[in-house]
């Protein structure tokens, strides 16, 4: 059977401890998310989330960029309707990053640009290189990076995201951390090792748990306070009446190993 | 007369400067926020909220751990009508630190987890000691801090608060500074002066700027920023109509130490 | 001609590269934002929102202090009548800035405080030497910085700014970096040069993607999620269809400078 990795644009596997990996698989592209990046992306994310045996997903890259962003060749000498179709794949896939029922870690190797950049901040949790840069310099080329901005003004402290968004300029892994786009720094050569313990510590909870909890966290920080305090306690005791809690809990009393379910 | 602070779940002090003390008492259990200790910190803090002579609550607690969350010996073997109420009661204790009309310090001298880091969360100030940690570590046991990622959530960068949520992993208190958990760090062995330092320069403050301040803050960050400036400016000028405003803006122009009325 | 540059609160001046620069110029009273100040400063806006010469604004002081906030001798002996326009002309200037379709920095040389604290978080870069300092210390003369407030929740981690609203201490320049309520630090007597560079390289952009950019940022950051991206997507078309996308794109591609319409 012949080897057709090369021409795939995100590569998928599976370990037994129920990690995914996607890998995007376009370096000479500097893993640009093309249409049909974007499609084999969309693709995926709604195959794992249909299948159990899928417990978390880790996201990398190819090559010495982690993505740059659209590609450009899609976004010029084109009308509305040719563009309108490649910013609805892109924020169908950031979407379903964040919707996904299962959390989505970001292992950022080297540059992340504009929409690959805000792939990174789309992430539930991202780990970087700390050799990884992040810019979003749409703005250099006349194109601001408005849909970059919303995940990262999600993310990002805003005198940070104001600056990263009219400058261009990349900012260290450093300093992306030090203003919340990313979750913690791994010395370059440890970067894979690192985000697959913390990929087979977070395998190793109860998966209805894992779900249940994104999804409310993700819907509770939209609400008012008052109302995010009465819709998450309903969550708590939904969790607390599942098979998995009972088992955490008792498991935990009785001083032993949890056996999950799910 | 006998001390029965030994039995009290939460103890209470009011010193001649208007510091009110919380003393969370059960460190043989970790001080658990159980229902009694629930149902205690509630009604003191209805009692603090109408006494002019309480002008700022230090929160702490006894033993080596400021506290584990929920008692889980109340979340097995129920069902919702058994749980509902814990957590009600819960965010009733939340709510009611947000609510109050005087500032909230937590001082925090160990490990907080699950609602214990929630309540580190919620309180207006938060002074750890440097050798202090902090976590949300119920995806471990299958149920996961929802509640406490609503505090959570509203003072962490939402990728290190998902990080927390997501492995239940402690993280320092350190990190808790940088990513906005807490406000300041102190050394272990300074940590009860450098509090009570903090505590009485507030406590010298007018009572009625400081309700008024404090109520206006959280209800200003729930607007968007237009009606966010409306209603403060609104504010600013009943402040000012107000007796103490005159009298420190007096006193200031003339140079003299201010004389509050409340 | 004689040079009245003494008696006016605001200096304006326009460099050949679209640099605007506005000084407060009252440092013997600490460049308080009076209301001849900041009538002066609403209307160089006005004027600024339709000059096509102007690409990008500094806002910086003259004397030590940035800016010491309102000028208190509006504040006293008077009644709702007086205080309230004052407010409203304070909000006016500050969401002048916000929807000034040109990018504003913050060169903050000194000490800001209260409503100069609020000027510093509301421009959309900020920057600052190492020896500037910020407070919002009204709580001390009995007025609560509630409008001050409003813009500094929005830059800054809730627990660092309800620490500086109830103790109105000051925090230094590298608190601030940290907390998010400036962009970056540089070294006191490296400041004017490194802002200018800065100034400049935003004022080599197209004017019209930082105009569409900018009000789009702040746009969407008051959106839910979802909203947020179906705005953000019509923006980037919007953005594409214009000619200098075009021109940037193409440029890009072909390796060369591209040369703007705006």
């Amino acid at each position: 059977m012949p080897d057709d990795s090369a021409s795939q644009p995100v590569l998928y596997a599976l370990d037994s401890e129920g990690v995914a990996t996607l890998t995007l698989n376009n370096p000479e592209r500097r893993n640009a998310l093309s249409s049909p990046t974007l499609e084999a992306l969309e693709g995926l994310l709604a195959q794992m989330a249909g299948d159990p045996a899928v417990r978390v997903v880790v996201l990398r890259s190819e090559g010495p960029v982690f993505s740059s962003g659209h590609d450009l060749n899609e976004l010029v000498d084109g009308d509305a309707d040719d563009y309108t179709p490649v910013f609805e794949a892109c924020a169908r896939v950031m979407e379903g990053i964040r919707l996904l029922p299962k959390p989505v870690i970001a292992q950022v190797q080297g540059l992340a640009t504009a929409a690959g950049c805000q792939l990174v901040a789309t992430c539930d949790i991202a780990v970087a290189a700390d050799t990884a840069a992040f810019a979003t310099p749409g703005v250099q080329i006349g194109l601001f990076c408005t849909t970059p901005g919303v995940a990262v003004a999600r993310s990002v402290m805003p005198k940070k995201a104001m600056e990263m968004l009219l400058t261009g300029r990349p900012i260290s892994a450093q300093e992306a951390l030090e203003f919340g786009l990313i979750s913690r720094i791994a010395p370059a050569d440890q970067l894979g090792e690192q985000v697959t313990e913390l990929a087979q510590q977070i395998a190793s909870a109860s998966a209805h748990t894992l779900a249940l909890g994104k999804s409310a966290f993700y819907q509770q920080i939209e609400m008012d306070r008052p109302s995010a305090y009465q819709f998450a306690s309903k969550v708590m005791v939904d969790n607390l009446l599942a098979d998995d809690a009972k088992e955490g809990i008792s498991a935990f009393l009785e001083k032993r190993q949890p056996v999950w379910t799910t």
